[in-house]
């Protein structure tokens, strides 16, 4: 069995954003040389999320309005946890969209759907932060 | 390392539906001849989700009326996404629901509690669609 | 490859609580032996969790406040699962919160960033219930 590990870096320069990071990942499957297996992509903080959807920014635009919407960002005395941190709602925001995909490697390419892509959601931005590519199979 | 992969295919006369696909997974593990291993099953297409829970029809009733409450499919011009389009709400409700589950294999099986059952949530129907189940172990 | 299987067993005295099964997890890998693998951890009940975030009181009272403005338990006769049953909050409660996690093994440890914490989220206790902590790898 082979295994491959990568972490991806990021500094977002906003509080909230969507990056396409399908190519990345793409180049860690190719790096690992695993033709089958699983590749485990999944955000390392916990206000932060690695989703897969679709890349178009009008959707991109719905998901902020909806989380928004689901978890406020505002008002920040509304969350507990908020104090020294003003962060809740970015919890709340990757609990939504989810901390992980696990994709199927199949003849050394991700085995995708037609519009599948792999997103790092950013929820509480504005410094360094990690997503984590894990790569096991053959 | 074993790998196994299979594609389930899904033409839904509705918009939305949930459908077991409990023994259809469960063919594939036991063509996969794998006995100790993990089992991803995903959506391939971002409308669509592949979720673990009930089968139990009020329950599915209560998934529908709230799904609806959290990402309502109309106005469709409440969301940037439509207009070619009109499934923005698919996107959204299949976020709630999740992509994938993986399963663990023990013993040639899927190790299951007691009322686990795998469904493919289909919430922008009519057309063709596609899981994919792939399976690596030993 | 080798593979390990592990049933954690919970018997929460409230309907709900969250409880940090992270070190639990660490001795599952440690007894695996696996320096180099995936560790899926999931709930066998589906009015149960297993997800990752923080540690943090507060935030975890957020967490309860959230989820029953998302999915409230009462009143009971909302929802159509509920008769025999007044279960219905916990099944969407635990689809917001996910199934399960699949965390990578690296050098033989849980390869986390900095905050992350595994838990058992408890939705409808009062009765004995499981985890599933499956590990393949090298």
């Amino acid at each position: 069995m082979k295994s491959y590990r990568k972490e991806l870096w990021f500094e977002i320069s906003k509080r909230r954003e969507l990056v396409n990071i399908t190519s990345s990942v793409e180049d860690c499957v190719r790096e690992s040389k695993v033709r089958e297996g699983f590749c485990l992509v999944n955000a390392m903080h916990i206000s932060a999320s690695v989703f897969i959807n679709d890349d178009e920014s009008g959707l991109h635009q719905d998901f902020e309005v909806w989380l928004e919407k689901l978890a406020p960002e505002k008002p920040y005395d509304q969350y507990k946890h908020n104090g020294y941190e003003d962060n809740a709602d970015a919890h709340l925001k990757r609990t939504i969209m989810g901390r992980e995909v696990v994709v199927a490697i199949t003849e050394g390419a991700l085995d995708f759907g037609p519009w599948e892509q792999i997103f790092y959601g950013e929820f509480d931005g504005k410094r360094r932060k990690r997503v984590l590519v894990k790569i096991i199979g053959e």
